[in-house]
């Protein structure tokens, strides 16, 4: 290339938050919270298909059954057999969707460094979902205490989610051009979410069957560890994102159905 | 897996587009179109990202360079020299969102089969982009009739979007169960959009510049018809797109910067 870059690539000086909200019409301060009910349609529409997929395969079974007896087991479990899924009726209903702006240390902190002015622009919106999500499985319990294998003990124990609220934030990264995807997805929730969860746990042989509430409670703690761990502030998922860019590979419809031999 | 799987998984039969809409409480009748304010501010913030970025990197003066220089390149023409490049300083705008029934055959047509009742449901909404996007490269053109070669004359061509505008259809299909990524997204322009262009040609050398009408024309018409032939109906695009399940490996923030070493 004989010209220099700088001439070649025009473009005005990095934009301040303040600039991106003026260009887009957005007031913080005045905005009203919008409706995202469409986008609860489209959601639904999804679950809902594919709830109807996993009805004609095996593929959620199998592979919750992988994790379930997954190299991790302790070994006072025995294996584990799942005995009924249950993936629900019901949608999640998003909500009240408004842009704050949040501290560079914040969702998204580490790449908005380019941004210069700091802050940078989430949406926030509040999520919904009541329903009964089930997972119930079988399996032993070996206890290895006072001594090893002491006794084996049949274990019921029913997962149900009930109730999920909470507060949703997102924002959108691009990656460093390099890259061939250009944006990243994070995504978190506030810590005052609300995840109520209905668990049942039988101990014992048919005869003497008994409800363990320590066990219910240890199963409750695991599971909002789990998801604190991953996506609750100030911890967030980052997911690469691809290319919205119109590909003849990505073309569908049309009569002419001879896609992907052309890769532009 | 002792049990039958009828048994373990337990799941309603297949929603119809009727319960979709009466459990997301959307009646396509009546609904008002939604605004997608926040939507604007997180993609004008992202795309503003993407202007800084690329001033600090050859990226996209490379890629460009290796696109219009390809083994496609015709004959006629000689290397093609950029000699600007301008991303704009505009946002576009999405507004009026709207859900609608579509029939089977149009966009997401073949993966809804399974839906059972005829009919997807997709949401709808404008889009609008004033701005001044620009291209210019320089080369020459070889003039091989009446007889090869000759006529070799420079040529400067300036192509720049100043206004974009249409309505966007966009719907999610989940992909079958055995795919590892859950959902893939479906988009394409109805074929009543609007791309403006303003188009500079000059041929000749510096004594004897002329402007060439039929080659801005010829641009026009191969630029529509590359976004015809990719994503306005019935044509779409169709991307996958990643899971959004929470994982370790997608976790940031936090007190534990230890990401990326459970997979799960």
């Amino acid at each position: 290339l004989r010209r220099k870059r700088s001439s070649v690539l025009r473009n005005p000086p990095p934009l301040t938050t303040a600039t991106i909200l003026s260009k887009t019409y957005y007031n913080v301060n005045s905005h009203q919270p919008e409706s995202l009910d469409w986008f609860n349609v489209l959601v639904a529409q999804t679950i809902a298909q594919f709830r109807s997929d996993a009805q004609h395969d095996d593929a959620i079974l199998r592979s919750l059954n992988n994790v379930l007896n997954g190299p991790q087991i302790p070994d006072f479990l025995d294996e584990i057999e799942i005995t009924e899924i249950s993936l629900g009726e019901d949608f999640p209903i998003f909500s009240n969707c408004r842009v704050i702006p949040v501290e560079e240390d914040g969702i998204g902190g580490g790449a908005g460094a380019a941004m210069g002015e700091g802050g940078r622009l989430q949406a926030r919106m509040d999520v919904d979902l009541s329903d009964f999500i089930t997972l119930a499985v079988e399996t032993k319990l070996i206890l290895n205490y006072p001594k090893p294998r002491v006794a084996i003990l049949p274990v019921a124990l029913s997962v149900s989610v009930v109730r999920f609220s909470g507060t949703l934030s997102i924002s959108f990264i691009p990656s460093s051009p390099p890259t061939p995807s250009p944006t990243t997805l994070a995504f978190s929730f506030l810590d005052d979410y609300r995840l109520d969860l209905s668990i049942r746990s039988l101990v014992g042989s048919r005869s003497r069957l008994q409800d363990v509430p320590k066990i219910a409670q240890l199963v409750e703690q695991r599971l909002h560890s789990w998801f604190d761990e991953r996506c609750v502030e100030p911890r967030f998922q980052q997911i690469v994102m691809p290319s919205l860019w119109p590909r003849k590979k990505n073309t569908r419809g049309g009569d002419d159905e001879d896609v992907g031999h052309d890769r532009r």
